[in-house]
């Protein structure tokens, strides 16, 4: 049994569709992985559409669309594809190899797909849902708006409708040395420091410091 | 049974879904059809593109994509929508209907994936499958590259490929009342007329003269 099939949890019925859909287009040969990758692609589009559709009952199209765009791309793509070692097992031309061809995030996503897309014609869509949700739910334990949420723009909607306010955020510390900084940024309403967080950016700070804020803001303040 | 169900050939086991999915956004109460657009889109990216490998077994990945985006938009789904006499069965605000909301692309083309999200919920993919194809193939009874294909283009890669010349248009001539004129357009190789044809615009003629010589040259001179 191949590597892959063990992660998977799949026995593929013909084993050529598994090194088709590991063949890159580099690779020598008549053919390649692109029009599984066309069809796989579709399939995980549909498939983490209805995973969304039926975990979020109550949530709108619009945010359900930002949760998709979250899950469904190449670099979140290419950690399911490193999950299931498929970089390991790509069939790729040497200039591809000596590329660096196993690590893209591109190459990888794209093969990624393309397993799914061969699954998906040898056994179906329920075989595909079962085996990528699986995936899907390991990699993102948590799949919620924090995927796309932007903590401040989420901190300040909640201050402005419930206190009239807008947070402001200040640096309290920056430390280490240049290459290796780390920066703490406080959020206050009005005089009162509400939250403070450490991150290697101030922008990491300051979300990371909303992020705490919010959690204030809904579990003391709103009440 | 509703005109809907009865011009798609599917009866729904829960005839709420089918008014949901007809429900413009714009329709006072809680729920819309944005949730079922939502899943819809995807269902039938995937029957349009299961459909497509299918059909197309050595057409390349990109000229698949081409296909798809040719057969999956809001123009394409606003005339299946049309077909089904969507506009006229659904659920809009006064504004939205005095605003001409029956007759929208945008809004006809989410109707037409909302119904297929929520027969996809019914009854699953392969019934969607087949009813969808059904559609599909009485709009567009030619399914090839002469959806997305620019003529003109074709014509000068075989020309430059295969005869190393560039085709050449002319106006022969421009007939006609100003508000309904009639050009007609010859294509050359060097100077040799290859064919000519009418259009209501020049660049119409030219494509259609194009598309003549394209077959001249591939079935006289290619040997």
């Amino acid at each position: 049994m191949h590597e892959i099939e063990k992660i998977l949890g799949y026995k593929f019925k013909n084993e050529n569709h598994l090194k088709l859909a590991l063949t890159h287009k580099s690779f020598k040969g008549a053919q390649n992985n692109e029009r599984l990758e066309f069809l796989g692609d579709a399939v995980m589009d549909l498939i983490v559409a209805e995973y969304l559709y039926e975990k979020f009952r109550h949530t709108q199209e619009g945010d359900l669309s930002k949760l998709r765009a979250a899950l469904v791309n190449e670099k979140s793509f290419a950690k399911f594809a490193r999950k299931l070692k498929i970089g390991e097992n790509l069939f790729l031309s040497l200039g591809e190899e000596h590329n660096g061809g196993r690590k893209k995030d591109s190459i990888l996503s794209d093969a990624f797909e393309a397993i799914f897309g061969a699954i998906y014609l040898e056994s179906g869509l329920e075989v595909c849902k079962s085996l990528s949700i699986k995936i899907l739910e390991e990699i993102f334990p948590q799949i919620d708006k924090s995927l796309y949420k932007d903590f401040k723009t989420e901190l300040q909607e909640i201050t402005q409708a419930n206190f009239a306010l807008t947070p402001t955020y200040k640096l309290l510390s920056a430390t280490g040395p240049d290459h290796k900084k780390e920066f703490e940024m406080a959020v206050f309403f009005d005089d009162k420091k509400i939250a403070a967080a450490k991150g290697k950016s101030k922008k990491e700070a300051e979300q990371k410091a909303a992020k705490i804020a919010i959690e204030i803001a809904i579990t003391e303040n709103i009440k």
